[in-house]
């Protein structure tokens, strides 16, 4: 083999300490500033300030919300040689590891600083001064380094743990995407085989739904479980959803608490509800707490007796509006609700039939999580296990039956009782970030009219 | 809140003992067998066994490769309430945890057997026989019950452990799937500005490869990492492969002893090459030993003096094909093994250039990692972050500069060196198991002509 070669003990051509890892590094007495410790970080420049002796350069590379400040004494880095430095550009940066004697904050006292990438300060379109969200939509490609966006993808990184939530055995596999809105016939499938599984992946609806809680293009998590019923079917998704944000609290402790100064600054304005002051404890609440529930039949009662005026009155039969699910979530309840067994005329043919005694008040055993400023955040439901009354049901809704012959073979050959749900994933991004448009909540959002990406 | 109950304390409908946790119950003296534990376990029927006093059922939930034997007595267990009990079938057992007095396999005494879905033996098309792969993916909705394919999905699963290989912090979003064969571009819009980045999402591609290693929906796992150069990028490709590989190894060791024994069936016939004789011990040397890496221009010296002769002549300049991909990897090698540096005519305008003395052999910085049987697994490359570099790249590809505008601003606007790959996820499944079509390392597989699930 002489013409191969082995990786082993190859030096890497970047040295590279992540900031985050730096922002660690311990604070050592202010009276003897450590200046032992060298160290070569690489990122993007976020403010550069001239002085005549001194020159200060704040970089961030994404590994953390925070920002390094490097400190450039003009006796080891001349001016000129800062004339490429600017908002934008990319640096590689050597230097003595220090705390700032006063915030004790870690700094960078630089003995090199190279330029990677120069950013033209006229054509740049990002400034240090705050940009709305709408500016930065037009952008798609350079949002990532805002604070925002660069806060909203680690968060959204470590809310995608379901893995890890849905029990022993979850057997993972890709989502048969196109030309399809949901992998859940698929997941029962293998549900009907391996108990427990799950899909995440690419959702496409075709609707022209123009609104701050819909996109063409979403991701959805998509459990499966044989051998279950409505409650394993919530305590599941309250599993997975208290795990998500459980990781995502105890890994982005600072792009959290970001989020929750943006929100209050909002919040001067008095129009929004008391309960989302704090982001952190809401999200702590929702966290440990166990999520109450209540049938459709209770909430419509609720509705119904509410000192509120809906523009859809509340009456049995009714699909519930973001308007209704937005009073039991944020008013009556407080937090988190689940709604159970809705009217089987609102609901797909797949979700099984409940036994009642009026037949005028058909329901089905399925559920909608509810979450606060978000409406609807999961959605499931225990799947007809029944051949006939699926058959039924599916002649009923106009489904022909002889088109999804595999699907009914789950029920002619070992049928069980199972239950699924499904997560819009860029929803729990919103609900748990703050953020209020869900074009915000995923890297190239696709909404009708916008593919310029 | 009157109208809400709490799922605290609710008593689970299913008390369900994954079979996979009764296999691990410790083995007691055989002499003194412990019926102490009762058991409830769920699952389908893989056989059964009926004799006067005695009636055998062997359960497969799919939570493990090895079916639980229940024991049914006559005594205890009539005969006629078994009547509905068929391979397929769905049943619930109660009973007492034993151990069989000779093997010491764990099997449960039955109390009590339900049925919760029969299986007409007339019409269900699974029997115990072996069926070729071609019948069982004529039943697609029914093929997880099988042997290989609930041990396929169980190793699919434990390969998508991606998320951990790719350094401190990746940073996931969700692929924009539709109309694209790549999530890269869109990757590189992260990378600069978080560093570290990856998708993992279903990828389309058109053309008509009507091939045992094409898909029209594949999975695709694409790392994207700023500050990286072309030995950062293959040490990132070879950490990802053997920590999933490493990870299948731990969590699913009887479902890769089944392919492996699957392997080694099919090698009775001589026709197949030496190194592959034992999946496991060759899955350990993957994931334990660095992997050699050679230039296209090394590559193609070794290939004309091999001697083998190959449909297509080796020389410097063509694009190498199945036959020179597994000869490296299979008969030089005799493992996996990476090609860098290739012509540059033969690769994406997007590749970074080298430097070369000799204009007609222009390479670029890219990197081919070819493993036994398979042949490509992963590909990636060094981005060209130079502006002029790659405007000039574009207009020679015949790709439009400003239909890429956003993609140009990210070398405008503080450029980083910066690389990354894609791994194709079911080709990383085929080579873990030894399957050999890779329309059955998918749940549902798309490939020219197949669309009826």
């Amino acid at each position: 083999m002489h013409a191969c070669r082995s990786l082993h003990g190859a030096a890497s051509t970047f040295p590279r300490t992540p900031i985050k890892d730096l922002m660690t590094v311990p604070r050592v007495d202010v009276a003897t500033p450590d200046t032992t410790t060298t160290a070569t970080v690489y990122g993007w420049v976020k403010t550069i300030r001239r002085q005549k002796n001194l020159s200060f350069i704040t970089i961030n590379d994404g590994s953390a919300f925070k920002s390094l400040q490097v400190v450039c004494d003009a006796s080891s880095i001349p001016a000129a040689s800062l004339a490429d430095v600017s908002v934008g550009s990319s640096v590689t940066v050597t230097g003595a590891v220090t705390h700032a004697p006063k915030s004790g904050q870690v700094e960078v006292h630089a003995q090199s600083v190279t330029v990677l990438g120069t950013s033209d300060p006229a054509v740049y379109p990002l400034s240090k001064k705050f940009h709305g969200l709408e500016f930065v939509r037009e952008h798609l490609h350079l949002r990532p380094r805002t604070n925002t966006f660069g806060a909203l993808t680690r968060v959204r990184n470590a809310l995608s743990t379901h893995r890890f939530t849905l029990g022993t055995t979850p057997s993972f596999f890709g989502r048969p995407a196109y030309l399809t809105v949901s992998g859940q016939l698929h997941a029962e499938m293998y549900a009907s085989a391996l108990s427990k599984v799950y899909t995440f992946g690419p959702t496409f609806r075709a609707e022209n739904s123009n609104t701050s809680r819909h996109l063409s293009e979403f991701w959805m998590v998509e459990p499966e479980m044989a051998f279950a019923g409505l409650s394993e079917c919530m305590a599941s998704a309250q599993g997975a959803v208290q795990h998500s944000i459980q990781h995502a609290l105890a890994t982005c402790p600072d792009d959290l608490a970001f989020f929750q100064e943006q929100q209050q600054a909002k919040e001067s304005t008095p129009k929004k509800s008391a309960q989302s002051t704090n982001l952190l404890s809401q999200l702590t609440a929702v966290a440990t707490h166990d999520i109450p529930h209540m049938t459709y039949t209770e909430a419509i009662a609720v509705l119904t007796q509410a000192s509120v005026k809906f523009e859809l009155k509340p009456e049995w039969g009714i699909d519930l509006k973001t308007e209704h699910e937005r009073y039991l979530a944020e008013t009556y309840v407080g937090g988190p609700v689940f709604v159970t067994d809705y009217p089987a005329a609102l609901k797909a043919f797949y979700m099984r039939q409940n036994d009642v005694a009026d037949p005028d008040r058909a329901t089905v055993a399925g559920m909608d999580l509810l979450v606060p400023a978000v409406g609807e955040l999961v959605g499931g439901s225990v799947r007809e296990e029944r051949l006939e009354v699926l058959e039924a049901k599916m002649r009923a809704s106009g489904v022909d039956p002889n088109g999804l012959q595999w699907y009914l073979d789950l029920r002619r050959f070992g049928t069980v009782p199972h239950a699924g749900w499904g997560l819009g994933f860029e929803r729990l991004v919103l609900f748990v970030t703050g953020m209020e448009n869900i074009r915000d909540a995923i890297a190239v959002p696709r909404y009708p009219g916008a593919c310029r990406h």
